[in-house]
């Protein structure tokens, strides 16, 4: 198992940093973490919105105060008032506080069009946990086939260390590069086709937008992956963490529920889950660990089995799933904190926009490296054409070539990108990704 | 899988509650929950220095409030100190914050008199989220004999339903209901014995203090129990959740790893994991998701295996780990928060010693039920006397005898307990366990 993300390229970086700190002489001051997407690493402020609930829910004495606002001071009671004992310190259910899943309804009823049932919503600590828990349910111990899911390639490795943690078949289908990191419905075929020798494949991932290739797919698009899944009888995860950040002129973010529904009959009897988070759009909470699935047609039969794994989990840490409560249901035009809101979330946005443009610029002027316009999500994915000598290089040092230049750039530069390798990559192709952010410190 | 604190009496006793607020006619005005160790859904109040750090770590900008104490103050801003751009929001390494390993390792290292190496510390959601981890590290997807683990019966079942979810082999050893639940060598040679001719039994589960059953092991019985596991080479987990919650005359929490280095060689070179939690003790912060597991003696390969392993699980609630930090770092002595936070703990600790208390009395005084002594830990897990009519109605209705009794009781009485089937007992025996905390209610 892989976790490139995490891998030995950070493991050097958190090294060459305490070797700073004990005063070592390199040539650069400071590690840059280009590896993940962690926006208040990078100096990204909180929305103050947010802070000012999960305090008063941690510390209701705040809440008599009179420092806070009066809908900060409303929201902090409303959900204490679904907790246990009203103390964020008691567990919730497992599938999370009731009001919580409630405005998480909502928000997605909202977005789509479409009614969201509370029940259908659980709450997790972020949506990689979701993520997994869901591809759990497609576990056997019974020695059958293994079942095979499709992900992406490239792909977040949450996905492959997963499927291989799991003992589930991971059966990668190529974004096409040439066509802006599309999904293409030959390769769909191909790739499902293909692993049916190996495995019983019943699950399809969609990153939507892309991670880490930043693409934001197209109404159209979103409509062939629906028609191939449904003639194959696949299961749908539709990872849409990403849903806040589309930055492309003409892109839009369109929820696989809201396409499903709106294909209507046959598709809108269709099993699929997605999945939202803290960690991105314009909060950027990692740290607070918030997150949810929302089911939608999944057979009651295997929901009751879903809810009687997680139990053993307990529960996701309440403060997080208080986090995703003000993520869903943010400040309404009229209250009190909505102003301050909003020119926050504006802020961070319009940063993120314009630094998704300078990544296109900045490879576009670098030889040897060309890189896709980054239509959504905090990533780009630039392909590196490298010399022979630096291939050769890595291949004696029993490297692959992308890994041998992340590892020079790191130890050159002190910028910590993952390779390519990490992710997937078309054989003979090269790439690296690095966090828009990046040109947060770097440009601002 | 099972998970009986959260099985069907708990859904009924949560369907109840719904028709309660919706107006139905019951015998009783409101639901108890005693099914789960929840100290603050039970009316215990927090720690106000835990979560005066908690408020000023989730909202910096009271940290110049000047409304907090210095101490306060001066936590909140190392531990964000130990944050990637001092932000809770953002991702720490997989095995948690540097800052609070570190004060983890002090801790164990002044309560047992033997060095810690920070290193050797992870922590994560909750101690049920290591506990799951390093028994994953028994899994084998190469259809070799499963992996055989050591559990106790009566155990809690997150050790059933994790071993059964990870297709490992359950190898139950019966406590001596009649010596006070403790551990007896003969017994567990036995258990070991007989899961060889299914399994590769190589792990060995202990809980001290006990949950369901409340006993705390004495010395000598963890000596007996550690020159066992040496005998057959096990690697030894011992859950230590409870090791604040000790209230019997003559009992002592001794940790494994401080009995393990007192022994000396050989002992002092087995592999041992020990787990601790935010959520019991005098704390009860369950909402929170604070915990730990300590390695010691651990195949440093397999170490790296389960650092690549959590990796995908990003990183686990920074604020749940910084409550894990005010936990084995309390206020000292002369700092402004100590004597406010002194009497809160001791008063929690001797309402939940009078508790246990009342529990043996309690139940000594119901004719058809017995209870040990409750030595430790938050439950009793007293013995039923069924009548056989009661048995006989029952077994008409498909439900074991103790299912029976706790589904009549909540019908009843809106007291949710759970049976004893759920944690295991010995053929023929009835049980069931409820937290202490339901005196809290009954009796203050």
């Amino acid at each position: 198992m892989q976790y490139a993300v995490r891998g030995p390229i950070v493991i050097r970086a958190v090294e060459l940093e305490k070797e700073l700190a004990q005063g070592a002489n390199k040539p650069f001051k400071s590690v840059i973490k280009a590896n993940i997407g962690d926006a208040h690493a990078m100096g990204q402020k909180p929305i103050t919105y947010i802070r000012q609930v999960i305090s008063c829910a941690a510390n209701p004495s705040l809440i008599e105060s009179g420092n806070f606002p009066a809908d900060v001071v409303e929201r902090a009671k409303l959900l204490l008032g679904g907790c246990g004992g009203g103390s964020a310190g008691a567990y919730s259910q497992s599938t999370g506080i009731d009001i919580i899943r409630k405005h998480v309804a909502e928000y997605i009823t909202k977005r789509d069009g479409f009614p969201c049932d509370p029940e259908n919503v659980v709450l997790s600590g972020g949506a990689s946990e979701s993520i997994r828990n869901v591809l759990k349910m497609f576990i056997h111990h019974d020695g059958s086939k293994k079942v095979g899911v499709m992900i992406p390639i490239p792909q977040y490795p949450l996905y492959s260390a997963s499927t291989e943690e799991f003992g589930l078949g991971q059966v990668g289908y190529y974004l096409n590069e040439e066509k802006n990191w599309s999904l293409e419905e030959s390769e769909l075929e191909r790739a499902y086709q293909e692993s049916l020798k190996k495995f019983d494949t019943q699950v399809l991932c969609v990153i939507n937008p892309g991670n880490p290739t930043g693409q934001v797919l197209s109404r159209e698009n979103i409509e062939t992956i629906i028609k191939f899944a449904h003639r194959h009888n696949l299961f749908l995860m539709a990872d849409e963490v990403y849903q806040d950040n589309v930055y492309a002129e003409g892109s839009k973010f369109h929820s696989f529920k809201k396409v499903i529904n709106e294909m209507g009959a046959p598709y809108n009897k269709m099993e699929l889950a997605s999945f939202h988070s803290v960690s991105k759009g314009y909060m950027g909470e990692c740290g607070m660990r918030g997150g949810y699935v929302e089911f939608f047609n999944l057979d009651p039969e295997v929901y009751v089995l879903f809810k009687k794994m997680i139990s053993a989990k307990l529960c996701s840490t309440i403060l997080g799933q208080m986090v995703m409560d003000t993520v869903v249901k943010p400040p309404s035009p009229g209250e009190p904190s909505y102003d301050l809101w909003l020119k926050e979330k504006t802020a961070v946005l319009d940063s993120l926009k314009q630094r998704a443009t300078l990544v296109k610029e900045a490879y576009g002027s670098i030889e040897g490296i060309s890189c896709n316009e980054v239509q959504g999500a905090m990533y780009a994915f630039p392909r590196l054409e490298l010399p022979q000598r630096a291939i050769d290089k890595a291949r004696s040092l029993n490297q692959t070539p992308d890994f041998f230049y992340a590892m020079q750039l790191l130890e050159a530069t002190g910028v910590c990108i993952v390779p390519g390798s990490g992710f997937g990559q078309k054989e003979g192709t090269y790439h690296f990704r690095l966090v828009d952010s990046i040109f947060f410190l770097t440009h601002v």
